[in-house]
């Protein structure tokens, strides 16, 4: 919902005033919006945009060099009136006439068409042309009534290149049809918007569900339909758009690939590589595409692809460079003085893990194989409670110790079942997962429990069968590696706090003659009582004072799932 | 709610490699994040930012000319392996050494720490810098506890354009220290996010609550507040951070207005009117802010206020230009030749009104005053009916015509008002009523309620008292005017259907000689009963087809407003 204003009444005047104020660089305050802080150039065609507010980039962020010259700004969702159109456009005027333009709906045709009446009255060669790139508002055998959405951007961008570049008004309105004509545009929505001063939002789309179509003032849309995932999104938006290839259509296009407010950029970027495949595999060429919030909607949730065909001209003029609040392109950065492209070197490498290179007896391959089936018991019993150790860590941490246990344990159950399948002893089998979890998992659990399984696997080694003095010398060695690295001492909450009694009770009993895995199972006891205590305790390292006011009551998520993968590692060995 | 995956395990992966398409002209990927598409220069020191993802720009965003050299992308909300930061440590180098920084997270500081020690091993000079901007995180006393947020910003672009201007690896590392102790950020947040694949937020607020002080992976903050107005909170953020203003800072600062991810764009900008007012009256100078969305939590709603004060070598690193995905600084848009800045010109200036220039009898005057008392009632109605209204508009419309009747009801009245004052006769109040209706409200209703008033007005004229016929007569030049701008016919679904009907009934009562306002009392019924009837009804004028048929079965919010406008009107009016 939209939270901050002081008078909801007031809010587009404040908002103004406050984007005025942080670009002062860029714009300047007229009565009805915004127009460049420079003076137009004398003989260059004005471009005016507009429309109602709330959607910014649109419109008052990308008036500046090589994009529009003023901007009309009406009230949230609302069309701006003749008047404040009328004002913005002679603001503009520098002799050669001034095309407004704005997404096509009732209010701003009526009112931009009035405008275009009175400073025609008063001499100004004034024109208005409304967008309709929006497929799911109307047939296409009634184009002229569909709305304007986020292909506003490409329209407004390829004509406002062309007046800097000096087309005349004729010219200028010839881009705006001709980049209109080849524009297309399908949004969905997944969660409505709250204008400022309501407290419901102004629409709502059920929960796991998709509102296909739904316009950017919440217009309701074509048809309802389950969530889809990114693939089967991704499919819809461009198959829809590729049903309605334009008249003298070519195989190069630019793409926008718009969120609406609240669907953030790693969720676009995630579908953007779906949709250039995709895009790709239909044959096109992708030309200078931009994924991000361009035509916004408040804090909706949802997202639109546009595809606008290129010929030669609008390929120039969408190349162009911009300047302005909100978008720009083309850069007076330094260049590299060796600023050659480099080749991608592959993102998702897998990282060298070890080798057993010694053949080993049967005995030391039964026993890595032994420690490999330990691992993967673990990686699922963190899959298991992935969802209560988020919870747990999001009362005074960051929510990621559930994620990034079971990152962790698979890449290690990965690694380890590699290692075996390559004939590792067990010590090698523990050092492959233990590199494995700090290499994929990251996180401060990763790099723990990485160290610790490595420094384990390093005493036991790969002789066939570790006694149980070199398990608890083993465990012992974890410990030791952990408190190097993590600085942290029992009692600080951490999974220090069960591990440390786990040793302790286990290196008793195993003294005392116990059978390993009879003493193991008493030692997970102790541990999962010592991971419940925690939450008496206050942490002490690496952690802000109010967080550790905060978690005192709740266990240590690293302390429990400790407990609980030592747990699954004993029931996994015992062989009594 | 983060929505868009095919496989929440995988979202990293998979955003990653959207974005290294989207953005193949800048970067490329390796082996735990991406680096700059160009091959360093011989002898630059490398700077790799990093952390978990979900903060976009934060921190792949930011890696291209003027800014940083590579970023390590660890999973969402989770810090990347020691492997990972080592790995594109290493394909930035290029032999003057490699400046790594984060957040003061442990985990991140535990893997960067492991990197350094091992890429010094392998002979490459690597340092390590932790960015610990958050007061909210730690007392003063304990400022290196203090955890690093959207500061990350200032200390990343500040050292990385030291780097880009030829310092050595201890000038750089010089940087990242000074605009560290120069940093302050305050962070608030309103409602949690939601991690890929999961059902239930991270954390939440209370509705109607704050957290001031919550971190970006929703760490709990100092305090739970109740919601405040945007003036309370522009208090709250600038008073907190300038209790802490740094040794040694003078009175140029910069400022970055964060977005968390769902507080957008409009309510940044009015946010920062109000903060940038209060750090000037504080005897600040802002140089270079920034307003918008810089360091994300996913879809978390909130925002954070960072301040760095400048000397005068911060300032030109910070100001230096930068090129890379999200954010670019310095332009090559073509200058325009006569590029002179303009004076701004005022943004809320009052369109004119028509003042009354005869001077009219008592009667006149008196008449004037009723007029002006009649669109105050209209205007005290709307303001009750302004949430029913945009309920009914949402179902097929875009939902503001409740905001748009309210403000242009009280525009009119505001204008009548003064036209009263300024000794109007009953047209003139009527012209000043339209005029400024249409001027301030914009939107459909308002250019045609606009419209309407001064058709009205100018057949009413100034004399004492219209008579009856001269009403209607009036009426039907209004409903005339309707529809010439409209280009809507009764029976489309609009204003027109409950305004023909009143006028109609009106006239008939009026030639049947019933009083005037009982004649349009009786009208106002007919026109209430047409308002409900238009329910049945499908649009015809400036809808598309989904919108129409979504709208059947609910009666039309214009007519809705038209029959209660003219209710207000007749019950005001009525002298009887």
């Amino acid at each position: 919902m939209t939270r901050l204003y002081d008078d909801p009444a007031r809010f587009t005047e404040d908002m103004l005033s406050g984007f005025l104020d942080a670009y002062a660089d860029y714009v300047v305050g007229v009565p009805g919006g915004v127009v460049r802080a420079a003076v137009p150039r004398a003989g260059k065609v004005g471009v005016v945009v507009g429309g109602g507010s709330g959607h910014y980039p649109a419109f008052c962020g990308v008036v500046g060099q090589g994009f529009s010259d003023g901007a009309v700004v009406g009230n949230v969702f609302t069309s701006p009136s003749a008047a404040d159109a009328a004002s913005v456009a002679r603001a503009v005027d520098a002799g050669a006439g001034v095309l407004l333009t704005t997404g096509n709906y009732a209010g701003d045709v009526m009112n931009f068409n009035l405008a275009v009446d009175q400073l025609r009255a008063e001499g100004i060669d004034a024109r208005y042309f409304a967008v309709t790139d929006d497929v799911a508002s109307a047939p296409a055998a009634e184009i002229t009534k569909r709305r304007g959405i986020a292909g506003d951007f490409t329209v407004f961008k390829t004509a406002s290149a062309a007046a800097e570049a000096g087309y005349d008004l004729d010219g200028v309105e010839r881009v705006a049809g001709l980049s209109n004509d080849r524009t297309r545009t399908l949004g969905v929505a997944f969660d409505g918007c709250t204008l400022p001063g309501e407290h419901e939002p102004l629409f709502t789309v059920p929960a796991g569900k998709m509102g296909l179509g739904l316009g950017i003032h919440g217009e309701p849309g074509v048809s309802e339909d389950a969530m889809p995932t990114a693939s089967e999104l991704a499919a819809t938006l461009v198959d829809t758009l590729l049903a309605e290839i334009p008249v003298g259509a070519g195989s190069r296009v630019t793409a926008i690939l718009n969120g609406l407010g609240r669907t953030k950029y790693e969720e676009l970027f995630l579908l953007w590589g779906l949709v250039a495949q995709r895009l790709r595999d239909a044959g096109l060429e992708i030309v200078q595409p931009e994924v991000g919030e361009l035509v916004t909607s408040l804090d909706m949730a949802g997202c639109s692809l546009t595809l606008m065909w290129l010929d030669e001209e609008l390929e120039r003029l969408w190349s162009a460079p911009a300047d302005t609040p909100a978008y720009r392109k083309g850069s007076s950065a330094t260049p590299t003085a060796a600023a050659q492209p480099r080749r991608g070197e592959g993102a998702t490498d897998t990282p060298a893990h070890h080798s057993a290179v010694a053949t080993l007896d049967a005995a030391a391959l039964a026993c890595g194989a032994r420690v490999a089936g330990a691992l993967d018991a673990m990686a699922a019993r963190m899959a298991e409670m992935e969802s209560e150790l988020g919870h747990l860590d999001a009362i005074a941490g960051d929510g990621d110790h559930g994620r990034g246990m079971v990152r962790g344990t698979a890449s290690a159950r990965e690694a380890a079942i590699t290692a075996r399948d390559e004939g590792a002893g067990p010590g090698s089998v523990l050092t492959a997962a233990g590199e494995s979890w700090a290499a994929k998992a990251g996180g401060t659990s990763g790099v723990l429990w990485g160290a610790g399984l490595v420094a384990l696997g390093r005493r036991i080694g790969d002789d066939s069968a570790p006694g149980a003095e070199s398990v608890v010398a083993g465990l012992r060695d974890g410990y030791q590696a952990l408190t190097e690295l993590g600085k942290a001492q029992p009692g600080d909450k951490t999974m220090l706090d069960s591990l440390l009694p786990f040793i302790d009770a286990l290196d008793v009993a195993v003294k005392e003659g116990t059978h390993l895995w009879q003493a193991w199972d008493q030692a997970a006891d102790r541990a999962d009582e010592a991971a419940l205590a925690t939450a008496a305790l206050r942490p002490k390292v690496g952690r802000a004072r109010p967080l550790a006011e905060r978690s005192v009551g709740t266990p240590d998520p690293g302390a429990i799932s400790m407990a609980a993968c030592l747990r699954a590692v004993g029931r996994a060995l015992d062989d009594r």
